[in-house]
């Protein structure tokens, strides 16, 4: 079996770290240079002991790093960061960014929401976002894939078909969102610390999150107006996961009923996206270190109104995995190449 | 200093103990009678080892209990149970109930959600419900208090000024609420075991919780007519604590500040319920082991929308200590007498 | 490729569900019969939710089982129930069964131990202790294979070496064992509530757990002569993950040094046991999830002393993983087919 | 009731944290200046959320602080700022250092432990070891109190009425301790983060923790010669509490009830420190949040030794519970004022 060779930018971080777990296990992949400012000079396993048994060269500064040979480059890092060692790399190298560096198709709303202009503009305007099951013909051809965040991966993969249909009212879209301690990243933060985040929840950016805008680009594309939810993200006292439940507002005359219809349409054939029985509750505990999203529809008490529940892993399909995903479809291979863990539970 | 000599039925489930606790180091309060169907005959170090110094009499069954020179009775039954027992005590003895039993001033609704008729609705008429903050008068006077749900609590202390002042749409409240898992009680559950429940969020009861007709009930009461209220719990991996974050809109004209004006104004004087300073977040850390509930109002991305997040311990001011608090009303002592600990964190 | 048809008994225990876990990915393995006392007649999805995706007939009662057609089973019930079960399939059949019930190979410790007599002590002779590191050759021969207990194998695997070479003191061995709470397995119990076992340690069954008499027989065999150690088990708040601190006395003119070199010869070619490069120090993170079991050898304080630390999944190595290293060498298999996924952090 | 105003120094971490959490409860205490570096300027509230309704001053630098006024002052620094600063202050101002600067007595040992030579060393010459159970008197007349750390308060606690009477072999003490989180401090470091601690045990500092020569000093003196201890601690996934399980060796012809009848009658009239029943577990549960030890001794599986454990809470009585109990008998008021608290729990 051929080999693609793959390079990470950003190894030292958390979704660098999923990613090298799950390309481990790729059968096409092979793991080539290994990027990380101020890890360079380490080996693999002494930035992450779990992974001390992968194969793969010692870090390396992503400026000094040779990239020849490499067919794919993924990248962990930062945003800011990801635009200025991205837009440096050989131009025949099929890159999948992770950050947030070219989510955002308006680089106006880009310098508000990330306090820098964004001096890649030429290759966002050819980046395509990575959501896989709403963009894959566009993935397949690309050379730069934008992944989503993790946020948004939920709560476009659990509204987009409603919008599209028209099943629930566009200006009514409230999201109530939780996630795991991993997806503030491995930084050193006083509010990520143990004894800070352990047995208590706090809400956390409200009305202020910078996945807010990157949720209105795409639920505005379905909608076919420009619309803005409601959007406010807590912190978990665990370590991956993340539920949205988005409060939604049902079009005249739809039940929760054909709600579920349209997604059960939509995913039937899906890979990694499932609607859960009627009645079965998305739990992050279900999908922890696997690609699959979760959704369901309920009922809500107040009439006219529907409780729309998605979750998945924040580093897995709302990061690495759905980057392997694209890669998948972007050099030929089976989707679900490389993703077919199950989840791990307890 | 006369001491007020209390028993406590239901011992031997969280809320008891959190009761004992409390009422441990309250200066005016002898530790009576201590009922405990299943584990009557045991210490109370055999059931809490952690109350293994309070000196307490040995648990008996409520049946068999001598209730004499008892001033007050506080219950932590499950509710159903609850009702059977006080009404069989004496007629004399004040109660303190935290169970569900009567906090629905209608029997037909109590019998809806609750599965059985209620068989005590002589004392369900008499029952005053046991917000302090807002019933504090009548609860003076009662003979009976029904102490309100945790979640009731937390959303009723966040919303009912903005309700009675008209501040926020009355038919347009959503409550996205998340509670610690002692919520659930001592008794044996499967999605209550460490390793169900860790590294994992869960929402349940999705438009049907207990919770939701004793929110409307009151909620209706500050808004003048019948209303209901969307209302979402999750189960959050840490053992105590809950939030609830109310996704609300503004009536027409007014503004974040307003919603703000109002609580302040509420709570200004009030010794277990504070608005934060501007843009302070409330997480349940900051309140843990402590009456305290602490609330703020933040802007949404939304126009004409806001969020208002309330926190609290569910088994102090959501259960144990808000019944002490109004123990303290009922025998004219201050309100926070035995209740003055800060919160434990982290 | 051909497949071999496996069934499991005892599929709705946690053994049980991460022996699945892993069998749906391993790809000579084809999932038949599922049985389950008291889940019988239930979906695995309806019994675990995060196998939902794996297909699988509905549970059964193992009385009431088809195992025609089956070249394996693999049993995860609890001891005692599992020798009932086992005596009872087909001769030909060839048995992995991860409970206590074919461990002691004599059945005079069983009875003393377990509080029942033998009742299939001639399977009992037949067994082979299923230690793979230690008895492949026998493994691959036998009918019916014994996995040793969670806390043995990490003992056996960090001492065997150091005791067989004479290295360390063979009389003066003290295990101070910590174990996640899914060791205790999914049956409701109060002391495993994650009220209850949160943010909290606790010692248990302190000289008394009966994981003892297990580790005597293997050390024994090693010492060449009946030892016995000291063994003190602790639960952990977390779900999976199994820590052993072996305080041992090093042998007349032994250093550290000559331990790791022992261990490092033992386990240099060995597919899931690892001894860590000098000083680093194992956790139980760095194996969540995988089969890996990693060591190491650190000087202690007092003379003539050092600490063998060894870590692993209780799940995986310690149970379902290590069934299923014993499958491959049965049915000639390399001996990480289907076993190599890489640990799961954060 | 007069009151006795005291200082804080190094306000911001969790020690002193949790000092001003049992000061505000204390009924003699005015809080005064609260000093703290990097924090200087800011509110008590914006530092510690939780205590945002405790009166107090805005924090200071410490060099900038009027000290006037006060009786005694509090230390939460680290060490080496702890004796920059102590010596500094007025000389008739007590002080209650919970640092590790006046615990070693010898000058060259500290220096060898703690990489600097110690700049104060009159100051460690009348420097009081603060086990408030062992020497209390001497704490009474002193100026300087010395708190020990955590791990050797558990393990004093624990083992020195055995040593001193002679009932364990004094040169085969192995002490495996387990502590939560928060024992790290609130200084930003990659291990204590969320996602890497949680859902984790690792070992650390094995054979190499600073309060290995503590313990040495202290259990030497009991012994009446010089000894050593084995010392391997544990990082645990909690925020607090702490366990040590120390192994040790009965003296010829000693019982496991002779242990126990040591220990009661040693704390048989302590406020603190406490005998469990005949075979009930220490557990940190059990005493989170308080100033009691909990001990109790266990039979080993290997003849002739025992298993003496001992639990905490690490920032209560491991530090700043044990402080304010010092403070309370130095300056003549009864050893449990303001110390009251039950436990937390669950």
């Amino acid at each position: 079996m051929t080999k693609l060779r793959i390079g990470v930018i950003g190894a030292s971080g958390y979704t660098g770290a999923d990613l090298i777990r799950l390309a481990a296990a790729h059968p096409n992949i092979e793991i080539g240079p290994l990027a990380a400012g101020a890890h360079a000079g380490q080996t693999l396993a002494e930035v992450f002991p779990h992974l001390g048994r992968v194969e793969a060269p010692t870090l390396t500064r992503a400026e000094e790093t040779d990239w020849r040979g490499c067919d794919a480059v993924f990248s962990g890092l930062p945003h800011g960061a990801a635009q200025d060692i991205i837009k440096s790399l050989p131009e025949d190298l099929r890159v999948i960014d992770m950050s947030a560096d070219f989510r955002l198709r308006d680089a106006s709303v880009y310098e508000q929401w990330y306090g820098r202009a964004h001096e890649a503009q030429d290759l966002l305007a050819e980046a395509v976002y990575g959501l896989t099951e709403f963009y894959g013909p566009e993935i397949a051809e690309a050379r730069l894939v934008a992944c989503p965040g993790c946020y948004p991966t939920a709560v476009l993969l659990a509204l987009l078909p409603l919008l599209s249909a028209g099943l629930i009212v566009a200006d009514d879209i409230i999201i109530d969102a939780k996630s795991g301690i991993s997806g503030a990243g491995r930084a050193l933060k006083q509010n990520t610390l143990f004894a800070e985040a352990g047995e208590g929840l706090s809400p956390y950016a409200i009305g202020a999150h910078r996945h807010g805008p990157e949720i209105d680009q795409e639920i505005s594309r379905a909608a076919g107006r420009d619309i803005v939810a409601s959007f406010t993200p807590h912190l978990v006292p665990m370590s991956r996961g993340e539920l949205v439940t988005c409060h939604v507002r049902l079009a005249e005359g739809v039940t929760v009923g054909d709600l579920r219809a349209s997604l059960d349409s939509r995913y039937h054939d899906a890979a990694f996206a499932h609607l859960l029985p009627e009645g079965r509750v998305p739990a992050t505990q279900h999908v922890r270190g696997s690609n699959h999203f979760i959704v369901n529809v309920f009922p809500d008490r107040l009439p006219g109104r529907a409780v729309v529940i998605g979750a998945l892993d924040n580093l897995v399909k709302g990061s690495a995995g759905q980057a392997l995903q694209n890669f998948n479809l972007m050099f030929g291979l089976p989707e679900t190449t490389g993703l077919e863990q199950q989840p791990l539970f307890p």
